[in-house]
């Protein structure tokens, strides 16, 4: 998968993740890291200033998806959730977030993706790890190399 | 737990469902409706222009958070996501979204909500179903009834 | 798909099914009970005489497997557990068991059943809800080395 | 914990463990690895010869809450699970089994543990990962007939 025409779908052409402003910031074959910018209206907790939960859980399915997206062969794959654990293990900061998305399973109609959530400046601290199922489709009618 | 007060933490107080734009539809004792009036931005799928998953997973872990604290006694009491799972079961369409919140367990430590989300216009036609568990705190040296 | 089918499957030719006592007690399109009478062999929690877990979450996952496979329409078609999701609600006594499972996705590649796991002297009182997801596979080539 | 306490628990006491022969071949503070010798009557799949998904979560559940008992510092606290997740990644073979569970949040009323499971002669082969929410629980009044 060309990792501009990702690297497009994910800030660009994805209206929520542009409203989020998601930036694809690494991409290698089954691995992908997505980022956003910290600003305040992603507060979650106002008496801490921690992170939404579901700014957290929004980029791990987003990072998910790509993962398993950038793993395809076939780019008129489509690739849609099936579902989506997170696990929330510490609150965030007032700090840009990453999500690393490892696809761990590929298979021809399903793939798993497992993701860890945290701040670029202490990528061990894992604020949140996740795991999403995602179906993926090929169209039927289509002149590929199916 | 007073409605008002419910209200005014769903809509203003917690920064990123202002951004969203979410309002407290209903609430009874341990059941709660959240809603997110449509906007483009929330879209996930530019070709189909279905809401993004990641609306939906905020708007379900929000919900059941507040079913959980809706439930409590001790308003000093404190809710926080253990773990959320989001099932999708079919795209959204671009409309205003509700997420109706249950809780089904609640204990002296540890609340779970069963939450669906549809549209107001077809409640009967889910589009996702989630589940979270909440941590309950309770501070402990706090002046209150507790 | 034929019940006399799915009954001999689910008792007989699946050797942990068979070990456990596991009964197909009623089968429809798309919805699934099986039961596991009681014995001391599945207890858990020796204080509280309380079901283990693990039955609760054996059973759960067969009734899933078994719902999305009674939905099917090309018996040569198989079904296998992608992932499972179990919560715990209340424990159970020192009875029989029963897993109910309904399908709730029935796509072209995947499937997704709920599942409730009671005590078939008080439905109602469910013990522990379940979800799964299934992959199912059509075999390309049939009759084949499948 | 006493390791010795922890693996009469293990093997002895809890009588479905007992009935699959589950032993426990590794602990360290917050870390536990548990283990099942294989027998026919494990296999869930007569075809492949393949372990039944249901000895997989058995076995992942009850090593997440051993690894959160064998992390606490009170032995009074009793443990049990909220919720558990499976994920299938591959078919098991007909060889003996092991789940290794590591303590990943432990908090005051709430442990987490993640599991992985494999056969011992490939340890890097998981066949299933897992993920274990438990509450943790201290009897108000110690010592009582808890």
């Amino acid at each position: 998968m060309d990792p501009d025409v990702l690297r497009q779908l994910a800030e660009e052409l994805i209206p929520f993740n542009k409203f989020l402003g998601v930036r694809l910031v690494a991409v290698d074959r089954g691995r992908v890291e997505l980022m956003i910018p910290w600003r305040d209206e992603l507060i979650g907790d106002p008496l801490k200033g921690a992170v939404h939960g579901g700014v957290i859980s929004m980029l791990a399915d987003t990072a998910g998806g790509m993962a398993i997206w950038a793993a395809l062969e076939n780019p008129v794959q489509r690739v849609s959730t099936i579902d989506l654990r997170i696990d929330y293990l510490r609150p965030g900061r007032p700090e840009a977030l990453v999500a690393e998305a490892v696809v761990v399973r590929a298979g021809r109609s399903v793939g798993v993706a497992d993701v860890r959530v945290f701040h670029p400046s202490s990528r061990d601290e894992i604020m949140a790890t996740g795991k999403g199922v995602y179906v993926i489709k090929t169209p039927r009618a289509v002149p590929a190399r199916q």
